[in-house]
């Protein structure tokens, strides 16, 4: 399978490139507004894999060539391109094409992260409203700590929660997540149900704040 | 310690009241509009407690009464009843005694359960607008399944998460939680931090729903 990750050169975007680059035979399409940083990336991730005895199938494209030659499409941008970027795209994009989204909007201040969704109700609401009718939107990958993700050494044992309303596409991304090592994914039911997924994000944020020894904390389910 | 539980006669109130009289020498005070139904619920909480071979120090009393004797006075009550709750028993609580609430507004759908908060932002900043100035409110037990917690001979290994803007009732509501087995304390901040530790209950809720296996399922942030 090709999975594209646009904006896949920072973030939750390095970490899920380095994992499926290493534990699965899938093609990974870096993305970026600029080409010539998609492939400074991908040379950088080859590094990073090689350095831990790694090889992965990676490759750099603007973020439409990416889009263009995968079955499944990340959107691993902040959660104010996100809209942009679906549209930048959206004529690569068809009913085979599965976009996945993991931003989540949250404002700052001196207590913690709060979840600021934008007025689609959640980023996954939003992207639907922006994707073409026929592709299917799933939401994944969203309360997983970047940093942690990205540290390839580091065996994670996380769940990460699937939100869609097309079943096939959600069985995609759902054998797609579990492809990562240490990682379960569930069911959090339909786009519908995507705030409280979203809302996540901030929460680990804030118990990494408050508490030693959980900088990079992320949810079990049981 | 003196612990009322108000409206501790159904859903989280009889797992928390199970749990302490089994767990702790907690003095545990089970309140009711009705007394007479506090005194009944003391009683069937007994009987269960027996059934497992254990005892436990438990008395039944009108919400005010509860309230007036407690240290720690939990509202165990639906979240639309949280505010009045407090002000019913307003004139009995003083800056020695730590009000805890556990509740969350939500609404259901056909497609699951979404976060519902009131005006306040979260259930907790209304209890501590509606609670005397000097009372410190503090939110626990916001997300942990009733069934399980008052199915007192499955072992848990929970976490809950504890706000509030008092850091000495925050410490001593850790001691509490801690001291039932296999629950865990993690500090989520201050009350401005509220809504998204109470929005975990409609998402733990939605996995329950869409994942089998998963009908009493709780959180463990690692």
């Amino acid at each position: 399978m090709r999975i594209a990750l646009l904006g896949g050169t920072g973030d939750i975007g390095e970490g899920l490139a380095l994992r499926w680059a290493r534990d699965t035979d899938h093609e990974i399409l870096i993305g970026s507004r600029d080409p010539e940083k998609a492939r400074e990336a991908v040379e950088t991730y080859e590094d990073r894999l090689a350095d831990h005895g790694a090889t992965g199938d990676l490759k750099g494209f603007a973020n439409e060539m990416a889009a263009d030659r995968a079955d499944v499409v990340v959107l691993s941008v902040p959660p104010y391109y996100a809209g942009d970027t679906v549209e930048a795209v959206a004529d690569r994009l068809d009913a085979e094409t599965i976009l996945v989204t993991p931003a989540v909007g949250m404002k700052g201040d001196e207590d913690g992260m709060h979840y600021h969704p934008p007025g689609a109700g959640s980023v996954t609401a939003l992207v639907a409203q922006r994707a073409p009718d026929e592709v299917p939107v799933v939401g994944a990958f969203h309360n997983l700590a970047a940093g942690k993700l990205a540290a390839i050494d580091v065996e994670i044992d996380l769940d990460t929660l699937i939100v869609g309303d097309d079943a096939d596409a959600k069985r995609t991304v759902t054998q797609l997540a579990e492809s990562i090592e240490g990682l379960r994914a569930l069911d959090a039911g339909p786009i519908a149900n995507a705030a409280e997924v979203e809302s996540v994000t901030p929460l680990v944020i804030n118990i990494a704040k408050y508490n030693d020894d959980l900088s990079d904390v992320g949810a079990k389910w049981i």
